[in-house]
């Protein structure tokens, strides 16, 4: 066994045919970075695959069997460690100036970075809808691929996402409804509460002038109605139908209850999970960013070679093509820890690991 | 003369007062993390000012003595040096959940980052056109600073800014006219042989069926009109009035001719500084991007402490307070190598260094 | 509240006294950036601070609240978020040249980056033995700095250090002997049989020629001789006596115990703990490794401001500073999967969750 | 042209044979982040021998063009960028865990990293001394290759190397000795003054009590003796000779020219080489270190699969496979600008551009 064997270098490594040498022409110097960039990209597009295909097929067990949770999160993590890497070759392929790459540009069309097959696998099986999608001229975006690739991208549609399997698990979460223990209904009233005192304290304060005192009274209605489209199911699932939520809205209220009681051990899991995946959402919207940054820098305002428009386009994906948004937005809805409504001791016992939970089981680890 | 004193470590580890601390309170863990790092963004502020002016201060010079133009890229590449370090500061303060945050938000209201009176002096430094920053509520955006901070800051939309100074430095290129040699002229020359030729040889292409034809020729025309702007400077002062383009036609010019034949020795730096100012750009569009990432997973949908509307207005920032996209989009009008007009030799004999031109020199360096 | 005072930044940034301005001169440019860099270096050390005594404090619990557990793992998870921040800070400081160094460099003689306290702080708060410390020309490390801050790194030699703690707490874990199950004699057979079967396959292999055999059974020796400086425990408290290892081997056990068992539910958090704390030590070996790059290239091979014999003194910090070695070589005792003693099911049923290991609870989580 | 086959996507993403799926068995899920992160490895390194392969060339006529020089200096600065997606590479790695590569670690032998011709021609490239390289249980680096790898390594040998090419650039340099201008003569001199001056300052300060004297006059003896190695040229080849210093004396002397007029035109393009040869040399190292670090914690104190020591090797590669460090030691010889000889208007005037250094030649590029 060889290293050199092992990692099949003949091939890798003989896989740089620079299109600017056919015909026995004087290379272009700098088209070997951009088709090693290229590759290392792909390579690391394949590794985001096999992560996200294993995170998929666990998170998607019913049920998922508890000591196969951390590792769905590291599948996720490692994701999360590899993004940077795809940012930074993006200012390696920024040394490449303009001048360099009309070197050999046009060899290139109309082969485009958006016919990455690997890439839009990814999108698709992290979850983008795929009528969401930005249009290039109208297009599909298996427009522009082989037969063959746009086929299984077309497959991949309908296969399992991200999203999907989370979506499921979430909805499964026991303790939102645990015995008598009702979070929706204790969240909403703690929210109520909250609102509502504090509207009192505007009302009544006598030291504010009734100018502030009613944009104060103002900025508590915008509040009541961010909370609204919570606890107003039917709306949700309005906004649900629109592509504006995601998730379920039962889903959303158990991640809700993961992020704000996350310390308990039975959440600390799914709480990791739930930052991993608004990491990993962050990570490609930086890997899109720096990409637009490239695209401008090195054409311009020129059309693609793929006849996209462009970094406009890659700017407007990265706002338009995340997937976890909502995770994000679970910030909208926290309550400062003082008003959080208090588990009761039988659903916190039912969260923590057995031999703690009985009174005879000794020492705890620690 | 001690380590600690020399850095004033008394003053600067001195000051981080927790207001969540005050009273006698129990401090919010995260709170420090949250006041650090603003300061440690603070001082590198602090440091890009104090490169910026130097760098503003000598290619202000008419003329820059050659001698300070390795200063001048030095200053800029050392602030594209610390850029990283700013996004990865959001990084580090990612590291505070939504529910620690809330743990003290309140006693922060009103302030905001919104106030960093170094950072808009930033803007102001590089040339970001006060007249085209995005309103937040029609609000001008010194509202929220201290009378003393906002008159320093409107004073400085009045000072000399990168961008001016830069594009004064460019209009006074020798070499778009040197002696008989005309660049713009030429340039246009070879453009048009260019599109004329590969026009030519769509329409005499056997092999094309026409609607490919058509629509390679609309494509030419497209090309054309693209380059039409860069050749009638009427055009040019338009775009330019309506803050579409940002240097003057003259500089534009001078910039590309700088791009074009960066390798003769004069324009060596002045292409480095170029490239520097390109890198610049992108790494505040980075801060900017990383920042908005930052403020949706921790606040959500939510309004900002300032009253901003949060991360929808950072990502419109990072999009609209571009000050060298004219740079990114020389790309645009860049000719490969071969369509390239020769310099005569009697002009690239004056860009070259003195000892090197004159045919007794003796052996070059190296 | 204004942004500006909530930071304190008239006291931050007002602390840059430049040393080379002093008297009226002309300030040296570059001596604010040496004076930004180090005073950020200085405000994440505090934070750095902070974290590692919160993390000291709630590990040095006994017992530890399980919820507190995450919180632990947070605090060194954050640090582990910085380091690389200072890594790159050096990046930064690099940008300035010898050249430009020595126009202030005689003027801080003779502070020196040896006397940051807070460094020191944080290496005593770590838990770096105090008697393998590296001596320069046989001076305590506390001999270059005021008599009130070397009272102070004195006293923190006796404070509860991370490792301690981690000791501690390691030494505690009820799994190591659970009911009729223990781990180190389980461990032991395994290791046991691995060894004496692959001994045998190598013995009766009838392909080997001898000379082949022989290395292989010497290196069988080798193998055996590392387990059993785990197996005899008189020889692991000798290494300890002399500070080759740091943890007791009980503590050592438990975290074998750990690392191998990872994915029950009771044991990931401790991973978790574990793994931060190699990527705790791994960073500040990058951090004094990045230190002595930057020594280095700064002034050569001259003494440094503070005496200091430079670069190679960082160098063998980085070596022999570091406090979590044992949890590296953690990996010399695993065992692959198909070797690991089975945990009882009555182990694993008290490492699950309590809702989970009662037949009737339902649906877990997922 | 698709974008697919232009990179060879089949090739390159059909190179990942799983040696733990051999024979049908269950994969180990980690081998594929094991293989392609070794593949992105050697990508990146074939890349860096295109960009030094490229610089020794051109950097190896005589003499060099001067519009090659800044087309040198971008080669080397290519390669600085490739560095820390390198390190990263190793941090990404070790999200597999100890346990998760004993599932294929066996299979795996005695291939080993040891054994990448790439990384082995990238040193010799680089100007590593053949003798100089540590050596491991007494075998030749080439031994563990097959026949053609270790016959192209040994050539390899003889072939150019970047420190060589650069040896011979530095001393062609034509300013050691311009006219009447005598570099090292004049610095000498420079040297000598300040020596004795501040020696003289020192001898007669009537503050200064007579222990403390001594210490100060012992100290200026060993400056002395730091720049004697510099004055005396027989003393530099007997270094030379034991390997302690490869730049010639003359090259030295240049360098040191170079850094400390960076700012003359001619020199600027020169001195950005040579930072970017510092920075190379520290990417290495750092690439060395991150390497070490990863097997630390991957197989602790185990033998590599190919028989190295691991780690404690790898730290020992990181101090002594350095190539450039006379070039970090130029920082020893610098002198404060005040005391640096002025060079005569003549010299200077050969160092500016043709069209700056006539009086007649119109305004300056700014």
């Amino acid at each position: 066994m060889y290293y050199w064997d092992y990692l099949g270098l003949d091939e890798v490594l003989g896989s740089q045919q620079l299109a600017s040498a056919s015909g026995g022409r004087r290379p272009a110097h700098d088209e070997l970075l951009f088709i090693i960039t290229h590759q290392a990209f792909e390579l690391w597009f394949k590794q985001i695959l096999w992560e996200l295909d294993a995170a998929i097929e666990t998170l998607g067990l019913d049920p998922v069997p508890e000591p196969s949770m951390g590792q769905v999160v590291r599948h996720l993590e490692r994701i999360v460690s590899i993004q940077p890497l795809l940012v930074q070759q993006f200012q390696v392929l920024a040394t490449m100036t303009p001048l360099d790459f009309l070197d050999f540009r046009d060899e290139l069309i109309p082969a485009s970075g958006f016919q990455s097959l690997q890439f839009r696998l990814i999108e698709n099986r992290l979850g983008l809808d795929p009528g969401g999608r930005l249009k290039i001229k109208g297009a599909r975006y298996t427009s522009r691929l082989s037969a063959e690739h746009a086929a299984r991208l077309e497959a991949s549609e309908s296969e399992p996402t991200l999203l999907g399997v989370l979506d499921a698990w979430l909805a499964r979460t026991p303790f939102l409804r645990f015995g008598s223990f009702d979070f929706w209904a204790e969240y909403r009233r703690a929210v109520e509460v909250m609102i509502e005192r504090d509207r009192g304290l505007i009302a009544s304060n006598p030291s504010l002038d009734e100018v502030v005192r009613q944009q104060q009274l103002d900025a508590f209605e915008v509040t009541s109605a961010t909370f609204a489209t919570l606890f107003e199911r039917e709306r949700w699932d309005e906004l649900r139908a629109a592509g504006k939520r995601r998730l379920s809205h039962g889903s959303f209220l158990a991640a809700l209850l993961i992020s704000l009681y996350r310390d308990e051990p039975a959440l600390h899991l799914p709480f990791r999970l739930l930052t991993a995946l608004i990491d990993l959402d962050e990570g490609f919207t930086a890997f899109r960013n720096a990409h637009a940054q490239l695209v401008h820098r090195s054409i311009g305002g020129r059309i693609g070679t793929g006849g996209t428009s462009g970094h406009e386009y890659l700017e407007a994906a990265a706002r338009k093509h995340r997937v976890f948004t909502d995770l994000f937005d679970l910030a909208t809805y926290h309550l400062p820890r003082r008003e959080l409504p208090v588990l009761p001791p039988q659903v916190r016992s039912q969260m923590a690991f057995r031999y703690q939970s009985e009174p005879d089981a000794g020492p705890a680890v620690g």
